[in-house]
This record gives structure tokens, sequence and C-alpha cells, in this order.
């Protein structure tokens, strides 16, 4: 953390800031630029709120050095993290796990339709809403546990493990017990109290990205996860808020490689949330593939013009099939392209 | 809501579209441009996924016409919103609500020594965190419980009634029994279960703007309080995310009056969160007060450069008498035009 | 500058950057967190590309301290800018100076009636576009040099000051001759050969700010004309570009005590292009005021149904005296806080 | 173009508005909702101001329902534009093209020696500033003319067309004799009289998206280029300005299919600016043309570490040679997929 002084700031007001600054265990070094006075402070800032100096009025600006997370550092875990599942699925370490199914679980018949035709084509793991956030409270919120029955039907007869997402933390002990992956949505990505009970229960959880955080404060509710110690993270981008209404959201596929570098947690990506439009979505899980994503989660539906929820965004297991050989060949390639 | 068709949907396209929407209860009625054809639906569209009808490949966009809230909107509720709190403090109707206290509780000696202060200089509630949201798992996460208690005493010794978050809803009981007015944070105010809770509790809840979210999901998130039919909204403006970094969000002072336009809840500013930097938040809660806010949420702490968060952007009690005496005089002078 | 190294980083890598930044003419200082080493750069880095060193595959990161501005800064000029117009009015210094007219200069009769309006009403200066740049080749694109000699008409029947955009350089010499003030729009903010050349004119700029451009950057923006030595600046909030639609822009009222914060020059306000409504108008105008602005520049026609170009923004010269009366009110109220 | 009637309206008012629309020769429709009236307006509503009829007291909102451009539209040009170059190069019909080459010439010897280079890789086209938009007037500002007879030397010695930026229409007649495409950069997307000069040129232009510009206003900008009848477009995706700081911008991916499907001009992504960093380039790279760019930007530079520009997102010749094979084989899996 470095402290950019004001140019009025006085001897014996630096003395103070220096001192309190010892007081919380930190190594002071000043820092003396042309113009500028800074202070540089070292040891465990974390704890120490990061702005707090600037409370001074003889402090300019706080600058932070080290990155504000650490389990999710590649940092000080450089091996990348493999997500292994149950029927020998694996999320991270150079294969490409595609998650497919309804955005809402809607009846017997339809999931297991899908889940059918999706396992056919490859996937590797079945989606589906049993509680949905649903912006209005008017529109359908999902099948609840009823819809949980289903999925793990669907689990049986297809042996596709299955991924849904919680909402409430009085779910847990029936998520840990009747889910493969727990999913956190976007718009829970920084409920904390839900990130560490997840954390507690030894499942893996697919953290998607909110639609207004940065990369670090993605990495950082990972860490609310991982300080847990049980159950490891997926991380999953699909898309921020941005001025651009062409799309639903702006699908950031630049996520992928940053995150990649940044942290040891397998990437995967959502081009149908991304996107918002069914005709977008093969375009865009080529370009996420292409950009070195471990995983696609992608919205398929049978009908998906009568689809209960983001029927605009599903793709039809036909266009599913389609997109999965195009996606396969793709990955070839660029494992090709890495191994040699 | 209006279906855009693409200029080559044929007349039996037309015809399947036509039929589905008449089995949803909807009464169609086909608008001819010169070069786009279009269909309009009148009836209940609520359930109505707004985006289905574009899973068409004949259809090239779908328009929504109404609001998407109902509770929180003015069409249904001309008068305006007065939510009425314990000592006669009220919120809306004409007066100006200033919350204030420190971000966080951190003592009994801090949070009575703020409240007696902020309460000396014409506060009408009492704000504190017990139970914190903070990006890092590793930063101080509030009292909780203890936090609570602290809050209590503050209220018993000042008369001042109480403000402060709720974020999990397994505390709903203890909030329902000991708090004034229950804060729903940035974060969560699309926590729907949680939204869903509090609003069966009878106590007034103060909605926060999320970061990333419009004003038209802002009165969404109010109908989910507002559905349980107990709970009154007060609802916060405390900015939005973008890319300016010179403040900590980009405090939409506009909210203001366009939320006082769409609905009949009374609104309130926090300079503090919109700002991030203390040496802004007078300024910008004089601006709120001139734009027409119903009250200000204020963080005041008694050693700022000390607080264990947002001390950056606290203001002392001295600052705070100051504020005061300014967006009185302000609010005088306003309501004195209006009058006119 | 501040380059933070890479844990990786070996002594002689280190060695070879310190090697190069020195022949640069810079001062080196090793800083040594626990986890992180870094060098601290003093002298004179404006020439140097600021992310340069990050070129290094074993720097991870620069820093900048400085401000990336000089003329505009407050750093170097302590004391507030007054800029001083024909006629005594003056922009800075105290006094609320109001621009006032149509988007659109449009003919004699429309330009000469809403002139005498505002002068009535208490304007200090009159716009009035020319030159109009517009998102649709299709659309109106102004009168061109008809409407600025409309608009000198104008002046010299109401004494009023005039204001208006130029867009290319091809007017410079017209514009130095014709025009008090001369106007940048938000697209040109950073047209930066326009930019120079306005700054050798000798006649005052305002500088409105880019949709899409920090607070850092309209200051950048403001030295290219100041380095000319000629112009003074005066600045020009007017809404920045969100994810928010409920708003043409996002009003940054923040950005009015940031920039007197950083800045010498004065500031004024666009709310009719900030908000795109002409019932936010004098709300946030008087939001504006409240929060430091030295002036407001407001959009009036006579006829705003039949406006040519941003009618739903425009507020009638009846709006516009009543805007007047609560805005001159509220100046007052503030000027007398500060001088208690 | 439908107008979306207050609750309120009267019937004289409807008239009114009804009148006022058919003056200037629109067919007008009523459009009866359950709750709201509407009125759809057909025929030519382009020099008609888009919120004009919002101006009404009893309108609640206008919404545009046809595309605001029309040259740059595959409705009205459903083939594909291919763009021809001096020796044989094609941007767009299938191939991919490949710029690279310097953010700014610097010397002779810096040009040539990376000319060759991109040459032998596989570059197309060579691309190499000579007028640099800089946000600091106090950073190196491109060598000019000398700039632009280095790049045609360059171009002499290796028959790559030459791709350089304008700034100013007073450079016209020589980028019109000197240039084989002429570059609009993102800063000037809405520089409408140079947009203007540009298209009368007869030389194909490079246009690159403005920072906080929408895919519709870009079309926009096209069509101010094409509206002259003689330059042939190419757009160019850079990366939007969002709220994420881990990227200098938000390279937006999901552009290249949403301009594919919207226009019929060729289109190819940078980036190079669009992440900021050199080690994003080869990945974001791939997924451009995995989302089906028909070409690329690649700053390349032989010693980016002293770049007197943005070397910190340049890439050496030999990563760029890397680049070239990946991307190159990976555009063949893809126009394999589609001759399926």
């Amino acid at each position: 953390m470095i402290i950019i002084l004001k140019p009025e700031a006085t001897e014996a007001q630096i003395a103070l800031i220096k001192d309190e600054m010892s007081k919380n265990g930190l190594i002071i070094q000043e820092i003396q630029g042309e113009t500028t006075r800074m202070i540089g402070l070292a040891g465990d800032t974390s704890m120490l709120p990061p702005e707090m100096a600037t409370r001074y009025e003889f402090v300019e600006r706080v600058m932070k050095v080290s990155e504000p997370y650490k389990l999710a550092s590649r940092r000080f875990h450089p091996r990348d993290t493999v997500v292994e599942l149950p029927g020998g699925v694996c999320v991270g370490g150079g294969g490409l796990a595609v998650i497919a199914g309804p955005c809402s679980v809607e009846s017997e018949e339809q999931i297991l339709s899908i889940a059918r035709d999706v396992k056919l084509s490859g996937a590797s793991l079945l989606r589906g809403g049993a509680f949905k956030p649903r912006s209005s409270p008017y529109s359908f919120q999902g099948l609840g546990l009823d819809g949980l029955n289903l999925l793990k039907i669907a689990r049986e007869k297809t042996g596709l493990p299955i991924v849904t997402e919680i909402m409430s933390p009085e779910y847990c002990d029936v998520f840990a017990r009747d889910v493969d992956v727990i999913q956190i949505g976007a718009r829970n990505m920084q409920n904390f109290p839900l990130l560490r009970e997840v954390g507690e229960l030894g499942k893996p959880v697919l953290l998607k990205r909110g639609a207004a955080c940065t990369i670090d404060e993605m990495l950082q509710a990972a860490d609310y996860v991982l300080v847990g110690g049980k159950s490891p993270v997926i991380l999953c981008e699909r898309g921020i808020r941005t001025f651009e209404t062409a799309t639903r959201n702006t699908l950031d596929i630049s996520a992928v490689p940053v995150l990649k570098k940044k942290s040891h947690l397998p990437v995967v990506v959502d081009p149908s949330h991304g996107t918002g439009h069914w005709d977008l979505v093969c375009p865009m899980a080529m370009a996420a593939v292409a950009a070195g994503a471990d995983g696609l989660m992608i919205e398929v539906h049978n009908h998906p013009e009568k689809a209960l929820c983001d029927g605009q965004q599903s793709i039809t297991p036909f266009l599913f099939d389609n997109l999965m050989q195009c996606v396969t060949r793709m990955h070839k390639i660029i494992m090709d392209d890495r191994s040699e």
C-alpha cells in the first residue's frame, strides 16, 4: 500500500501517520518523488481498510499494491485446479466441459427429453433452474423442490451430473445432498452469507460473475467460498452490464485469459445469458473456446418459443448438436496449438 | 407489447404467432408501417416472458410498452406515500429525514457518542451496520448481534429510531422485533427470497439501489417487498457503477426526480457511498435536497481515520452539524418554492 | 510512477530496468514490500509512455502517481480562474452565469424571440447551434454560417454574448471574429487538432465533457487548449454514458466538486443534455447550483414541440423564467453559507 | 415510430398530435391496449426528431421501430461487401485480412524492419500511425507527414498496402493520394465533418468504433461516409469503455456477429487496443476469428519496451508469427464448418 501525501503535509503530520501505521504492525518506507512525497507500507494490510489513510486531510490518495484475494490467486497456487465430478467428468485440466439444459425445469417430459438430447450430442453436465431469480415478482419463479426432483430423475436416466442454482441458505442441506455442482447466480455473487455457507458443503460451486462486478471482486467472492476449505470453485463469465443494448449483456471474453492468468480455478463461459439472443450463442461459444475457456454453459430448450423463461436465448437440441461439433473441432485445434 | 416482424415473415407465420398469443388471453391488433409490419398485444403480458416472441425466426424484435412494476407505480397510487416511524418521525410528506451514524457499530462508547452528536445536530434516525457486506472475507465483518444490541442501547438513550442492514433471512425475526427500519443493501437489491421475507415483517424497508441496477429494476425489487402487503418501502439512491474512477460510484442525482415521477414511494440519497470521499458528502447532500430528495443517509464517525470500515467517506460530528444547517436552510427554500 | 515487479524478477532484470529509466533522466528508488518489490521513479515522466514498463516480462504493473494534466491543475494555479466576457459578464468568481437558448438556430424570428425572453429572465449568455453534430446524416444539420449571422443579430439586439459550437478547424477564423465563447461539443472533447487550434484564437472556450471521458481526461483536453496560452477554458459537465436508460445520459453532479478541487477553471452544468427530458431540467439545475456550479447551460425553445432538434429536453421561456427565480434564490443561500 | 400516450390524454389532444404528424406526411394508426393508448406512425420519420413527440405533456414515451441507418444496413443490401485493395488484397468475402504494424511510425529502420517481418508472417496490410491522437498534449504526437513518407517507403519495399489514421480534414488530399486505407480512429467516430470529407475521397475507410458508441451509432457513422457514394467502409471493433479496469477497454467480441447480422460491411477486430495488454492479444485474436471476423488489426513492434506509444499492448514479430499460424489454422476450420 502506498500513501501519497499532499504537498502541504508537514513533518509532524507525516510522523503521526507513520506512527499510526507502525502500530498496525506495518513496515514503513518513505519514498521521495521530485514533486510528490509518499509512504510505502509493507506487511499484512488486508485487515486495514484500504482507503482509511485517505481520511487524513494531508493525504491525497492511497494506492493498493497487492491483489485483494489470496486462495483464488495463482500466485499462491501456481498449478491449475481440476474439479472432478461423478462419472469421471472433469472441469479444467485440458478438456472442454459443456453444461447444457433449459433455463428452467418445467416438466418431467421437458427435462428428460432435453437431457437425453444434450447427452447424445456430448454434453458433460445437465443444467436446469429449479429456483429462478426473476426481476419481476409476477414472472414464473421456478418449480422449486419439485424441479430439483425432476433433475434427479434426469440424472438417473442419463448419468449426467446436475448443476442448479441455490438462492437461499435454507436449502443448503438439500443441495449438498442432491446436486452435483451448486450454482451461485450473478445476482448473488456478492451474497456473502450464502457464499460462506456453500463453502462448507463440500460440493463444487459454479460462481457466476455479477453483472457489475470486476474480475478482482469475482476472485474475492471465490475466496469467500474457498475459506471454508471444502468446496472447489468453477468461475463463470456471463456478461457484464454496459451501455450497449444490442445484446442483453456484454460478454467479456477477455475475462477468460485474464482469469486464467490471475487464478488457478477453471473458467467456463455462458454465451446464452452473455448475449441474450439465440443466434449469437454459437459464435460466442466458439469465441470462448478460442480464448481458452475450460467449458461452456448453454441454454437448450426443445420448444424455445414456449419456454417459461429465457426462450429468446435458448437454442434447440438440433442447433446444440451442431454447436457441439463446431466447438469440439475447435477445441482440438487449440489443444494442438498448445502442445506444439 | 409490440412484436416487430421481419420483412420476410409469411402470412402463415403471422397467423401462427397471432394464434399463440390469443391462447395466452391477449388481444391482437395488426399494425402496418410502410416498411415494417407489427403486432400489438393488449392484456396482461406480465406472466409472458417479455422476449419470448423473439424466438420465432420471423420476429425481429419485441418492445415492451407497459411499466414492469405495479405496486410501486404512481400510476396506480397517485398520492405520495409517507412512512411513519416511532417518535413521530416521517419519511416523505414534505419533511427532510436525515439518517446518520457510523458505517459499522464498533463499540458502545462509539455508537453512543455518535448517536448523541447526530441527535443534537437534528438527525431523525440513527444508522449503524451490525452485519457488514464486505468484498473481502479478510475484512472486518461487523459485530453481528452484539452490534444490534448496541444500537438498541443507543436508541434507548437518544430516542432515535434505528436503521440497520439485514443480510440473511435467518435474522428476520430478530430484525422484525428490534429494528425500526430494515435496510436492504445495494448488493442484495435483487436477493429476491430476502426481499419477499422482509415484505412479510410489517416493518419499513429501506431499499438501496444496486450498483448496476436500473431505476425500473429498483421499482420491480420494491414490488417484491410490497407484494407481502405489510411493509412500506423507502427507496435509496446510492450511486451506480460507471467507468469514472474519481468517485467510488457515480451518484445518480437524476434518479431522485425520475423516481418521484414514476413512483409514490419516498426517496432518500446516500452521498457517502455515492461518492466515497468525505469532502464530497456535503456538496452532494445539498444537490440531493435541491433535486427533491425526501431524506439523506450520511456516514458520521467520531474518529474517521480509525474507523474499521469506510472511514474515507465518513464525516465528523462537527462537519455533520455544519451539513445539517446547510441542508435545512436549503430544504426550506425548496419547500417555499413549491408552495408558491 | 511506481513499477511493481513480479516475484520472479531477477537482480539482472531489475538492474536492466533501473538502467533504462536512468537514461530517461529519472531518479530511481527501490521499495521493498514484504511480498512485493517495487521501483519508484521521480522526475518528469510525462513523455514516458505510462505503461511502457509493463512490457518487460518481469514487471507486473505500473502505477502513475502524478496527475496527468498541468495547466488545468489547481496544484500549479491555486486561485480560481474567472473568465471575463463582453458586457461585464463573468464565468467563475462567485456569480452564477446562465447560458440559455435553443439547441439549434432555426430562424431570425425564433432566435430573437428566445433571446429577448431569456435576457428578460436574467440569462447572461445566449446559446444556439449553427453547426450541429447529429448521430444520423439524415437529421437536420444546422443552418451553418447563416445560423451564425442570426446569432450575431440576436447579440446586437439583446447585448447578450453568444456561445456556439465549432465542429471543424476550417471555421476557426470566423468563430474567432464573431463568437464570444467557442464551444467544443462532447463528441469533439478529444478532437485534439481542433482543441489546439481554438487554443490559439484568444477567445474563451467552453469545453464539454465527452460522454465516455473521465474527469482526468477532460482536464487533459483542457491542457490541449491551454498550451496555446491564449484562450481561457470553461469546463462543462453534460452527463456520461451509463447503463441507465431512464435518462439520455447520467448527469454526473459529483463532477462539479471534483473538478473544483482538482482544477482552478470555472465549471458549468448542462442539465438539458444531461437528462434528455424537459421535466428533469429544473430539478437538476437546482442540484448543480447546490453542488457548487459556477453556471448553467439550458436549452430554451419557444415551441419545443416543433423544434428541429432536441425539443424533448428544451423548456419554454415561461418555465425558464421560473427556473431562473429558483436557482437565483438558491445560489444566494449557497453564497451566504460560504461566506459564514 | 410509436407514440405512447399518458392515461389522461384527452381526445382533443390526441387529435392535435395526429394532425401534427399528418402534416409531416406520416400515416397514422391508433393502437388500443387495455391500459395504454398508442399512435403508430408509418412513413419516413428520419427527418423527424425522434423524441420530438415526447414534448407534448400528454405523451409518455416514443419508441423508434426502424433502424436509424440505411446504407450500412443489410436490409437494403443483403450481400456481403468485399473491399478490394491494391495487390489483390480483399477485406471481406471469406478470407482473413490481417493488418499489422507499429502503433506509431518512429523511424525508417523501425518501420522497414517491422513491415518485412509481418509480411513474411503473412500480414495483408501494414499499419502505422503518423498522426497520433494522445490524451495528453505532453505525449509523443507522431511524426506527421514524415511518418507518412516512411510508410510509403515501406509499401514500396514490401508491396503491402498501408493503413493510417487521419485526424484533420486538412490532410484529406494527401491521404487520398498516398494511403490505401484511411483510418478513422475511435475518438473521431462521431467527427461528422471528417466522416463526410473522407466519404468523398474514393478510398476505403477503416472506421473504428468509439469507446462509448453503440453498434447502431457506429452504423450511422458508416452512413455518414457512405452517403458520399465513393468510399467503401470497413468496420473495426476495438473495445468499449466499461467499469472493468483489468483491461484497457472491454473488447466486445459479440459486436462481430451483431454487425454481420445488421450490416453487409466487413468487420475487423483490434485486440491490441481492445485489451491493452500484449499477452491478451493472441487469445483475443483467436476469439475474434472464431466469432466470424473478416480480419484483425494487430500492433507489432520490434522493441516494444522502447516503443514511443502503446508498447504495453504490442507484440514482437516472433509472437506475431506464432499468432498468424494459430489464427490461420483456426480460420480454415471456421470456413470448413460453414461450407458444410
